[in-house]
């Protein structure tokens, strides 16, 4: 089959008349339409992407994702976010090289929360850390290990 | 000394010239100050936070968290969020006995993102699984196991 169609006609442009983006009206998009059903999004129009290491199971980062971005990420294999600081979909190791590979993606029981694995190629965060949470830790009371009483905290 | 003041006058409401609570402002919290100075909160004063557990390192659920459900986090070694949905602080389990003993609790390198590592007693999730991802999956296009080019997800 011929991958060009000449002469198509440009797509025509959204309606004057079609309502703005607002909360629970997400824009079109290739979603899923029982996916996107189940989205609970924020104002924004954005839903958490929790981002797991398949193989070791480390939490690499919180993203974010819309409509579009949450297709891309289920369709192509490659991971793909909202930038909220960009305003613009993001797919992960485009600039930097450290591309995620999808293994899954499921959402939660409220649907306002993603949980992706992947395969990390390099670091996750853009600081060079493996994870987004390496080396910063708040030091808070181990219950399990610490013989003090709450309010013992140093 | 006594402990009751008769004939004190009420508690004058808030001077109308005090500022509302707003991003980056939030009310005075027992949060160490310098952990609440590194923190990057929604509009709404959260931060998203990410529950893992610490035995198996599954990601159980994503909460919320505002500066007084962070610190009674990190000094009572019980999990404690902000409930959105019922607009107060929740501290897990105290209803369902679903506890989760605080492990660690790391920032993320843009001060948005809590990774809280706990030992849960019980299923995580409210609808009873263990976690609030379980048997919610959305059945990615896997790249490491899949013979097909992006689009032939089915």
């Amino acid at each position: 089959m011929s991958t060009t169609t000449p002469a198509d006609p440009p797509a025509a442009p959204p309606a004057a008349t079609s309502a703005p983006s607002s909360p629970g009206t997400p824009p079109p998009s290739s979603l899923d339409p029982e996916v996107a059903a189940r989205l609970r999004r924020t104002s924004d129009g954005l839903v958490a992407a929790v981002v797991q290491e398949h193989g070791t199971g480390d939490v690499l980062m919180l993203a974010w994702m819309d409509d579009e971005a949450l297709a891309a990420t289920l369709t192509t294999g490659r991971a793909t976010y909202w930038s909220r600081s960009r305003g613009e979909l993001w797919r992960k190791g485009d600039t930097s090289g450290h591309v995620q590979h999808v293994r899954s993606v499921a959402l939660d029981c409220d649907g306002d929360a993603l949980l992706v694995r992947v395969d990390q190629v390099g670091p996750a965060c853009h600081t060079g850390t493996r994870t987004c949470f390496d080396g910063r830790d708040l030091g808070a009371l181990d219950v399990a290990t610490a013989d003090g009483e709450p309010g013992d905290h140093p």
